[in-house]
């Protein structure tokens, strides 16, 4: 946790004073060893950054005076378009996509997407949310990333994706690509990352069919979890 | 596991028949669904790919018929200097490290490295040689990275980073840098990647010394998960 973030009720914007406890109270004693008088990062969920005097600190709150005088990193102009992975996979990306920067995220079904995935807990609202703090708070960002669930293929192209294209450069990582990811783009981009098992035919026929270009990574073949900062990072400065 | 990897005393270079049991038989069986007359990727460690005939698959054993007709592909001209984290995310480190292509790994010890870092079974050598492998098997590669592990941080400035940087280009990623980092170079990399609390300003002063150049990755604070794929996929194609 480099930026302590504070929910919009947590803080009173009249005295500047805001009260917490849970997780982040105990963080703040036992990681960060702060004590009455030090100055940590904090963030408003949604608004702006800062820093805050510890006011007071026992064994259920922490009480902060915060001064949130500048604005969060900007966004990277991505919409990440992502086959839903394995559950365990999904939770720690939903960190690594916030911390990243990313400006809006499609979780997506395709052909090759488990079924049994979409039961899983760590779709619930409030989960994907506290997943989604998380990389705030290590990215010193406060501004959660837009998400949208989309179980289905075909509506998704057709209703989502082709007008998203209109606006943005699409692009797909996909093996056998007509041409390698390019870098350091100045566009607004829309990338999507398929399942494990890969687009099958038709579904790389149909992105081509709206706009999106086929690109490749090299001859090695690498997991979803490298690959989303292994792109960004090739992508945006 | 994209490519099953044989050891080369489980290959009989005369009858190009290999028998393997353990993890590989079993995933060969429930995940790979494989069975007799199927034909898997297969590779040698340090050597070469192929594919390979399923001759007979039993409860214990897996029997292949094994042609091995095509280079692995080339590494990254990379060196990995990293400082050690902490033990379970070293462990998965290790294989996204293999499977993106890095030649050389050096684990290092810096100011900020936990010095009970140092005793976790995770640096055993069969323990490290276990998750390059799972990195190799799935980027579809045979060659381990070499790796070397430097305790302390002077020695291995005076010893190992100052000649290595007589013949290639040294990046060190830190906070507050003079530049961001480069995109799509063409030369031989040294990149030096701190521990999770940062270089000390002496360190950061001493890699300059040497000829490291300080870059950035801007606002944003990211764990060293994502930084290693994000930096490997700034850098080269």
């Amino acid at each position: 946790m480099n930026c302590l973030l504070l929910e919009p009720d947590e803080l009173d914007p009249r005295t500047g004073r805001a009260r917490i406890s849970g997780r982040r109270r105990q963080h703040a004693e036992e990681v960060l060893r702060a004590g009455v008088g030090d100055r940590l990062c904090v963030g408003l969920v949604g608004g702006r950054l800062g820093r805050a005097e510890v006011v007071s600190l026992d064994r259920t709150d922490l009480e902060l005076l915060v001064s949130l005088e500048r604005d969060p990193p900007p966004k990277r102009p991505l919409t990440l378009v992502l086959a839903l992975p394995r559950p365990p996979v999904f939770r720690r990306l939903l960190s690594t996509i916030a911390s990243l920067g990313v400006a809006r995220l499609l979780v997506v079904g395709t052909a090759r997407t488990e079924k049994s995935f979409w039961q899983s807990q760590v779709l619930r609202p409030e989960a994907v949310r506290e997943r989604l703090l998380l990389g705030l708070e290590q990215a010193r960002d406060t501004r959660m990333p837009e998400l949208e669930i989309h179980r289905y293929f075909e509506p998704l192209v057709d209703e989502v994706l082709a007008p998203l294209l209109e606006r943005s450069r699409g692009l797909v990582a996909h093996p056998g690509a007509d041409r390698d990811c390019p870098f350091d783009v100045d566009e607004e981009i829309t990338l999507f990352v398929g399942p494990e098992g890969g687009f099958i035919d038709h579904e790389i026929e149909r992105l081509r069919g709206v706009g999106f270009e086929v690109v490749g990574l090299g001859a090695r073949v690498l997991r979803v979890e490298p690959v989303i900062p292994l792109l960004v990072g090739r992508l945006f400065r």
